[in-house]
């Protein structure tokens, strides 16, 4: 079997974890999809975590090696490379509400970065398809719904509500 | 903020891949949950990944500080420690599952070893309850209900089907 040379073994969550199973990836991830971080800049400065540039870079290359993000040159500003999310990483969005439903229960979070997660954990998996389009209209291009009021906007809204509230700051 | 000293930040995500964000410690709860592996040597020698003795060791112990995973002596063999895992893990069915139905959309699965990935992501959130109370009964001594099949012999049943009708073995 081609693959028993190359992976661990071939269960799903193995391979999963193979990918995705370090502390910074998906954490690069989420600042893409969430924050609409598209450049290098954005991604070292904005970080909540304080990702190192290093590791910030060996991320984005192994991303891109996985086929979870594209880098192009910025249409907007030709001097800056714009990262997208590819379509499985778009379908990660399931995975990383999980997770956030799973830390908001069990671990020490912040109000002011939670409440995007309780949101989307909420909403269910009919929101989380809306906001699935809503990426793939945002990076891969996908004509996007006209109808429907943005998720990415409420996402957005509840998190400037909270922190407005005097929810605390980190970071 | 207390804990802006000890985590990256309070984000949700974040603090779910502090904990969980390295390539084993979700695979050594899988072999608990779905494997029933509870004793070292099983984890060790029945691993399908070959996990070596040291991280085996360095993740058990990791995964009963951060409160996934408890030690006791073993009722039935005096000699052994019996490895259970908590409502705290028991809860982290839904990212397992949300994890191996994007390893089974994306990557190079097995067959035998993905059938029960597939079981679960069909049965949906409802299974995912079964199952749930089904670990509580085994892992913490929750009294089962006694009229319900169980989730566990389902997932069973299935991938023996998938290995018995020849699919390729890894490992």
């Amino acid at each position: 079997m081609a693959e028993a040379e190359q992976h661990r073994s071939g269960c799903p969550i193995n391979l999963s974890l193979e990918v995705l199973g370090d502390s910074w990836s998906l954490v690069v991830i989420r600042d893409i999809m969430f924050g609409n971080r598209r450049h290098y800049r954005q991604l070292l400065g904005e970080s909540e975590e304080g990702i190192a540039s290093n590791i910030l870079s060996s991320r984005l290359k192994q991303l891109t090696d996985h086929g979870l993000v594209t880098k192009e040159q910025d249409p907007a500003h030709k001097q800056r490379q714009l990262y997208s999310l590819t379509e499985k990483a778009i379908q990660l969005v399931p995975v990383l509400v999980q997770l956030g439903a799973w830390g908001r229960k069990f671990l020490p979070v912040s109000p002011e970065l939670s409440i995007r997660a309780k949101v989307l954990e909420d909403g269910g998996p009919q929101l989380w398809e809306r906001f699935m389009a809503e990426l793939r209209a945002v990076h891969l291009g996908v004509p996007a719904a006209q109808d429907e009021s943005s998720v990415h906007h409420e996402l957005e809204q509840a998190y400037r509500e909270v922190v407005d509230a005097g929810g605390d700051s980190s970071g």
